[in-house]
């Protein structure tokens, strides 16, 4: 067992937090004697006006980690007392819970597809219950943010992308975990120290319109930031008017040449980027400044980064931020955890429109000849696929970590891998009908026991 | 000076939670000498699609906190140290880093508008830049997160109107801090019981789908359940069939009411739920349940709420999740921390559609003779409004909190006050045009200094 690292932030290990029926119905379970093993699983519906084709599976360290963590407080027993809702013999088993569940899920980076589990816990009902809370709260938020920014690296095609979204992300919590998922699928670089720090994402930065203000005019704010950051510096150019402030970056940047040290770029972050970046361009070449990147920032999502490619924007990297980090065309998805098996049976709920396949579950993955994705197929756990890779892997068992703790690096490159065998077809922006979309169907033992 | 509280969760005083140009800009102050005060300005730009009419402001309490908590810890500056962006004097001056700045602010729950300062900074550059991050992500999120709450409640009317959003919460902290936001603006109750324990908020919750299914028919699941929480029972009655459900819960009702007890409520959680609650209403009511509530929930908002009661739903309290917890028809809000004025002189920056008004402000609001808010003004800070209040309040100090700590049921009451005092054609759902929102005028002396 790997022992599980502090949670770097958040409140992580509290139990409390999760819905209170969560703890109303655990006690019930405890009152009348259920104990018996439960399946859930936890999966995407399809939304009718859902927007996207395909899903990023993230989040599975941190929510594993907080399910090694989960443990009830004194503070936290006590006020639960203290709301007359539970019994003492009741508050006495939650001192000492421990999550003991086996989990099997998807290896984060991994695409998947509505339907698919993402993850399934099988516990005494109590505890797989308890953390439904989290789970969805965790893996479908960083599974939302993962999704929405593959969309945008393939929107930039080789051009780089970079999170710029932990001021409008919604919290702290937020903002660090769009940051991680957003380099899992794909950015280059986050403008989040902390989130830099904590896993070893490259940071990226520029210059804020106040830095501009501060001095007595451009080419003064930009000399100076240049003694101290060299080639490294990035000069924001819109603060008055952006083709003076192209033109005084220029002169700074052969300035800087003189000295062996070569501009990185200029931003713009406000105006029409396609026509500026051009004129931009322009200025900068015809200064010398051919080597000089252009950044730009104010906007930006998968849909206005194709759109200024395809009108021959002259940009060489996007800052994405409050578009991408709340995902604002799809700020949440309709990610739920279900019971599926309980004791010795299959269970569902028939809830008009929102029916669930019982039983639990494998997702199998077919390549055509050349490798690439072909179809994926729902089954009963312990079918086999011959020809197919099973995609849910154990990930702990008996409330312990199995194998190697994900690694971000590797979950990275699994996604780039995945994604280059998911027929093109298939990465469309725009929604695409049922028949187009990538097959996932339903094998017949799962069928037929429905 | 009230001693900082421990962050209660979250990141709280990591200063590295910051985007990676606040700490270039500060080094690039701290090696060209600049340390004069700057003020910086926090408030929401009007955007061309914005949807809202009014905002709350929120999120003060915890954000004076982290400004408190702020400090570089040893493996912080190791990892500056290690990106070879900062020399070692920068470094030194992190290690002591304290902010030390003033702050005017607008109290948790006072009704503000477009172009109004939420807050404003007034500290060393280095400073009062750093926090620019961390502002706009807390005071944004919690405002956005109240102001979609309140009208909510507004459409409403008199029924109850509860958290249920954790779950789809865009992480951790966002669940935490909109459940706060939400009872900040008038919710009853919410069903996220740390928020619970850490606010004083009441916590509710009903019983999931999953906990019917568990035992062999709905009836024998109410009966379990209804045992243990007695009158504080809702049962969920669509897992199977909704009308059937009720007949089973007005069963178990009838039998509690004969042990002395009253159930609470149902809840619905699917179909249509204008017709489906007025068909539960006559089934309950048919069999003597008249006091048994009817609680809804699934794909609220203040529109479904707003039309199901138009349509006379037999609804008593709506639980809302998805759609409030992440604002989902604006999911970022337009706000932004820019600096007005630097040393002895205003500033602002004039990029095309992004101009800020310079210089220190305060915000005045006139009532007519009702008492009822007429307009409010947006003036210079030292200026005085005869017949005016002003809003803007100093709560930091060089660095120390002003007077008391907010109190979240002293600012719940103070909006509950200002919304009561604002005019009913202010809180139209739909977008206002222009001239029909709430008057906000710039002062003459304001508007003579820029």
């Amino acid at each position: 067992m790997r022992p599980p690292d502090p949670q770097p932030f958040g409140p992580g290990g509290s139990p409390l937090l999760t819905d209170l029926y969560q703890l109303t119905m655990g006690a019930s379970y405890f009152a009348t004697g259920k104990k018996e093993p439960a399946t859930f699983s936890l999966f995407i519906r399809d939304p009718l006006h859902g927007k996207r084709n395909f899903y990023v599976a993230a989040g599975l360290d941190i929510a594993l980690r907080s399910l090694c963590d989960l443990r009830f407080s004194d503070s936290e027993v006590a006020y639960l007392k203290s709301t007359d809702l539970f019994k003492n013999d009741f508050l006495t088993y939650l001192k000492n819970f421990r999550f003991s569940g086996d989990v099997v899920a998807l290896s984060e980076g991994t695409l998947c597809f509505a339907h698919e589990p993402l993850l399934e816990v099988t516990a005494p009902i109590i505890e797989a219950q308890l953390v439904e809370t989290l789970l969805i709260n965790l893996i479908g938020f960083q599974t939302m943010i993962a999704s929405k920014a593959a969309r945008c690296v393939h929107a930039a095609k080789n051009r780089g992308v970079i999170d710029f979204g932990l001021r409008r992300a919604q919290g702290r919590d937020a903002g660090m975990l769009a940051a991680r998922a957003a380099y899992l699928a794909g950015f280059g670089a986050t403008s989040n120290v902390l989130a830099g720090k904590m896993w070893k994402i490259p940071i990226s930065g520029t210059m804020a319109h106040s830095y501009v203000t501060a001095f007595e005019n451009e080419e003064a704010a930009f000399t100076a930031f240049a003694k101290d950051f060299g080639s490294k510096s990035v000069f924001l150019i819109d603060t008055y008017d952006i083709l003076e402030g192209a033109r005084a970056a220029a002169k700074v940047a052969n300035r800087m040449r003189g000295e062996g040290r070569q501009l990185l770029g200029v931003r713009l972050d406000s105006g029409n980027m396609v026509a500026l970046s051009r004129k931009v361009r322009r200025i900068l070449d015809g200064a010398g400044c051919h080597g000089v990147k252009i950044f730009a920032s104010s906007g930006f999502d998968e849909f206005k980064i194709r759109e200024a490619l395809a009108q021959k924007a002259a940009i060489d990297a996007f800052g994405v931020g409050n578009k991408v980090t709340v995902s604002a065309d799809e700020p949440y998805l309709n990610i739920v955890y279900k019971m599926v098996h309980y004791g010795t049976r299959s269970v569902r709920k028939n809830s008009p429109g929102k029916r669930t396949l019982a039983g639990k579950k494998q997702v199998f993955r077919q390549c055509n000849r050349d490798g690439l994705f072909a179809r994926d197929i729902i089954g009963v756990r312990d079918e086999t696929g011959d020809d197919a890779r099973a995609l849910l892997e154990p990930v702990m068992r008996k409330g312990e970590w199995v194998g190697e703790r994900p690694d971000l690096e590797k979950s990275r490159s699994r996604f780039k891998t995945e994604f280059n065998l998911l027929p093109n077809q298939y990465k469309a922006l725009e929604r695409l009908p049922p028949e187009k979309r990538f097959p996932v169907a339903i094998s017949a033992s799962l069928a037929g026991q429905q």
